[in-house]
């Protein structure tokens, strides 16, 4: 272990990210140019990891308080790039989700607006671990560009009236730089941390209306109930507190979102959702999804007339047409999507079939993803190569009947473990006597926009 | 900032590294093997220092129960060398301090117990920031080897009953490792990782006995009151969890102890007590140190019987000629010890004078010490060098009464800057018109041995 920085400059840096840790241990409360100078001095190099390691361990057992967290925030976007949406002109809307199992709904959702006359600029993710993300399912479609520049993106949405674009750590440099390191050192799972982080991004974004989509249940980033309403209320006060219009729902992840589990597989069922196919779970979320987006457009919307929309622009089939619109505006290869046979796929079908009859009790989330994992659809460490057309086929839902042989899931392989992927297959589904009541899809609505 | 290891031994161990940060801060207990797990993984360089960092930010905030404390403590020393005592043969003791401003009392009281004809094995460290180490005060005597292999130890202390060594980090590899990462992550400071700190080293040890000094007040390493009284009970329960028998006492650090603080400077003080000059706060404390030492050995001994053994070693000059046969041993050079002149000094001294009457309120023991630190007597970093003749003479203590002018303490200075120890010496000063009561020496004594 070397010591922190030998220079004057790097001495005072190590000095005062110590007094940090040290007063946020007390109990003491920071100040905003003390956490922008602990960011900025890790940022730039003059603290290292180990320190910085330190700081986030101590923040996220003592947590922050809405001026700390404001103060993070804001240092996590200094010296980054902002959007500047104003050459998109009218109202521009943001979504983001904090991710789970099979959690397709923005490449849904986004078009669904779009095609409702309303804007939407939108960065995602890759995957990691059990949950997937977005950049890595789109990436299943030839061609389709995802790493665009701020200036690439204003006339993509000028023309089809929405992007999806992978994140650029150019836009919160401070977020970027810490979440590689929460990553590997046990402190993701922290309210304030998860939320600077998140709300930074938007920050840097600075669209005109944010929806947010926080998930609950055992496969999500925070499977408790109560600690992911506060998540929900600390983000929505915490974008407030920087001027941004935000709405939030609090929707279900204790199983997983739709039948589709794995890249490809999940850019057919957003297919199939935007053609009409009303997939159980899947619809219910992206219309509450679409009205507090459609609803942060245009206030006065009541929820009959919002959703009115959302159905008319699947029904007519305008929102189909964007997604292909804008897959085609960004390179993509719209004849996968128009023939999905197309699409990555997969050798090998296994079914997982019922040993016994009863109603299905539980999905467990984490298992079906994780038996994704293990057929290379997603990865345990950011390098690993991904399988895009694996993955698993949910076929029953939490109270579901099921008779003995009938399929439970089915595994889409061409290689990996699909042993242990079967396996953790069978243990995630639990079949039991009595018929259980069904999860709600959305456990709680954040609708007036907090500011 | 590069991801901890790539081979499957390594994810292994960043995996379980994270999952203890996570359980930790959740509030679930960690298990032994965990915690060994953690310390050996980090030891052997199969977690890097951020991983290691977040976990002991994360066990500084969240402490560690009883079971926990006492398997980190047997981690620190799996692995390290042990010594082996019995190769002395009889009744070996032990002695520690936390540490502060001049405090030179392990010099004082090991040649008095060793006088009495009880050995002593004492490890000590260097001093860093305001507080000095026992080796840089002991390094002013040209010759005296501090460096001596366990092998080198055992007859020295045959011969003259005593030892004084600097700290091998072979005996506590895992506590070496974590104390050069805690140093630089704010994690100094914290209950359980100081008492397992301490305490393995004395496992490692394996002395007859133990008697702690832990400091309190501002210029101790846990300034405040409740909190060191928690450390010395701590410190005392995981010693005797060990199978050590352990005695300890609260001493005062809120005022300098004695009037030299520096090296050279307080070797001289050393020896003047050694001669019989019972310098206010010293003595006192080294009286009763040694009766806790003295008792260690003879638990029938009663205190006025130990503390009249320990003043007839010191009237008698056998503690002094123990001190300077012991020096002579290991290989230092006597005759500066019988002509003080001939120690390092200083080639100036400035006095600082009151400049109101009145009753001496406060000498903080902080600005004391850093003002040595401006004048090169301590260190601010591990590597700054060091000099041995320059220091602080404080003249007065807490509750003397001063009249305009009279010397309240004297900078000895060769380089370094004089101008701002200057001013540090004279703001920790400060006089009122009013006499205070000046505290207690020893403020509490844990007398019988915890097992």
């Amino acid at each position: 272990m070397s010591h922190a920085g030998t220079g004057t400059e790097n001495s005072g840096a190590s000095a005062r990210i110590q007094s940090s840790v040290v007063d946020k241990r007390a109990g003491r409360s920071l100040s905003g140019p003390g956490i922008h100078a602990v960011v900025d001095d890790f940022v730039h190099g003059r603290v290292p990891g180990y320190q910085m390691a330190a700081w986030l361990a101590t923040v996220a057992c003592r947590g922050l308080d809405r001026t700390e967290l404001a103060a993070l925030t804001e240092a996590y976007v200094a010296g980054g790039e902002r959007l500047r949406l104003e050459r998109v002109g009218g109202v521009v809307l943001d979504k983001h989700s904090t991710g789970g199992v099979g959690d397709k709904l923005s490449l849904i959702v986004v078009p669904i607006v779009a095609a409702c006359d309303v804007a939407v600029v939108k960065m995602s993710g890759r995957g990691l671990g059990h949950a997937g993300g977005t950049v890595d399912k789109l990436e299943s479609i030839p061609g389709l560009r995802l790493g665009l520049a701020p200036e690439e993106m204003y006339p993509v949405v000028r023309r089809v009236g929405m992007t999806i674009v992978s994140q650029s750590a150019a836009l919160a440099p401070g977020d970027d730089a810490t979440y590689a390191l929460r990553d590997v050192t046990g402190t993701v799972e922290s309210i304030p941390l998860i939320a600077a982080s998140i709300i930074s991004k938007k920050v840097a974004v600075g669209a005109d209306g944010l929806v947010l989509d926080v998930k609950t249940g055992t496969g999500a980033l925070i499977p408790d109930h109560a600690m992911a309403t506060r998540l929900a209320e600390t983000m929505l006060q915490l974008a407030g507190d920087f001027g941004l219009r935000c709405r939030g729902a609090l929707t279900d992840m204790s199983q997983p979102l739709g039948h589709a589990v794995g890249n490809a597989l999940e850019i057919k069922e957003v297919l199939a959702v935007l053609r009409g196919e009303q997939v159980p779970g899947v619809w219910e979320a992206c219309l509450v999804l679409a009205r507090l987006m459609l609803q942060s457009a245009d206030p006065a919307l009541t929820d009959a007339e919002a959703d009115a929309k959302a159905e008319k622009a699947v029904a007519s089939g305008a929102a189909y047409d964007r997604f292909l619109a804008w897959i085609s505006a960004q390179g993509g290869d719209r004849r996968v999507l128009e023939q999905p046979a197309l699409l990555p796929g997969s050798r090998h079908v296994l079914p997982i079939t019922a040993d016994r009859p009863g109603w299905v009790r539980t999905v467990d989330p984490r298992k079906v993803g994780m038996a994704a994992v293990h057929v290379k659809a997603g990865r345990l460490s950011h390098s690993a190569p991904l399988d895009h057309g694996s993955g698993v086929v949910v076929a029953r839902r939490v109270g579901d009947r099921v008779e003995v042989g009938e399929t439970l899931a089915e595994l889409h392989y061409n290689d990996g473990d699909a042993g242990l992927a079967t396996r953790l297959l069978t243990q995630a589904f639990d079949i039991d006597d009595e018929r259980p009541a069904p999860p709600p899809v959305i456990h709680r609505v954040f609708d007036s926009p907090v500011r």
